[in-house]
């Protein structure tokens, strides 16, 4: 099947919606934690995730254009943090619950059932049932022009995970901790490890480890 | 085990890579097909590929800092267009292969032992063996201050994929194309469906479809 540019204007809304949203690949799936300056939590589910850069410790998030009201950017702009937390299958339902559109006075923590928990490193909050869970300081916000969406990034400042996840070389293996990929804008799925590679070089045949 | 920004800036370089490149979990990855003027091709491995809208649709993927010759970014600001192309497993080795350091007379394609394919659509080249190709034209370019990286920004204007992984909503079914996902940099994944989920609404029971 070739579809056109002029054939996805053509689409019927959630048609295109569905269909593009899956175009990037298997995306990462993160909750976004933030609070408020008189303490109110918020989360949100993000697929939108990138790594930015190592030295410093950079990632960066695409939030949608602030229209109406964002609670997850607002708080990231009024208190300066967030966390990122990865989606596991015990808690996948209240996490997808999360994306219902609740007004400001209701928590996504207390309507989903997951709990909150919190570090002095930040005043963001945590999910307490993650077992990746990631503290940033908030370092940079990019309008982006053509649709209104923004960029944040941020700046890694806590990482709480098992240990035994994390390998001898730095690898964190998600698939040991059970961290799911969304595909779209609903469909999460588990991974099965194909391989790992040595680092590729001109006329060198990989190897696996 | 809990890490602090302070750990983090003492870890060893290699180890510290690899850390944060898992951090945001799984990632979506996907070979970049550019061109020269001169009609040299090349291709490299993209683990960075997020959604930014649907309508336009547009997809954005962050690029290291040109401070050394970058193929890819000076061939997308040259002629305006980049294909992305999702890695299936049957040629994997082949994709991870491109990321090796050749120097511009050679080209990933003869080097890799992947095919070029060519629409009238861009003239950057799709990966034959791709089951699912995209087309796009550079829309904008993005310097993060903060580390040099740079967001480029492209519009879809072509899809090829098989018929049978259009579901009737829109949904490309990538796990039936056998799409991957990559973790850190190296550590390549195939998915299992859990489940997919109806729109979330406030105080009601989510459904599985």
């Amino acid at each position: 099947m070739q579809i056109s540019g002029a054939d996805i204007r053509n689409m019927e809304r959630e048609y295109r919606r569905n269909m593009v949203n899956t175009l990037s690949g298997f995306k990462s799936v993160n909750l976004c934690g933030t609070v408020t300056k008189e303490g109110s939590t918020n989360l949100s589910v993000i697929s939108s995730v990138v790594n930015i850069g190592a030295n410093p410790p950079l990632m960066g998030m695409i939030l949608r254009p602030p229209l109406v009201p964002r609670h997850t950017l607002e708080n990231i702009l009024e208190t300066g943090y967030f966390s990122l937390n990865h989606i596991q299958e015990p808690f996948l339902k209240q996490a997808h619950q999360t994306a219902a559109r609740y007004d400001s006075r209701q928590s996504e923590f207390e309507e989903s059932g997951l709990e909150a928990f919190h570090t002095d490193a930040l005043p963001a909050p945590y999910v307490k049932e993650s077992l990746l869970k990631i503290g940033l300081v908030f370092k940079e916000r990019i309008d982006i022009k053509i649709n209104g969406t923004v960029f944040i990034i941020g700046e890694v400042i806590e990482i709480m995970l098992p240990d035994e996840a994390v390998k001898e070389d730095g690898f964190i293996d998600l698939e040991a901790i059970g961290s799911l990929t969304v595909s779209g804008l609903d469909s999460y799925h588990e991974t099965k490890k194909v391989a790992r590679f040595t680092y590729p070089k001109p006329g060198q045949e990989l190897k696996e480890f």
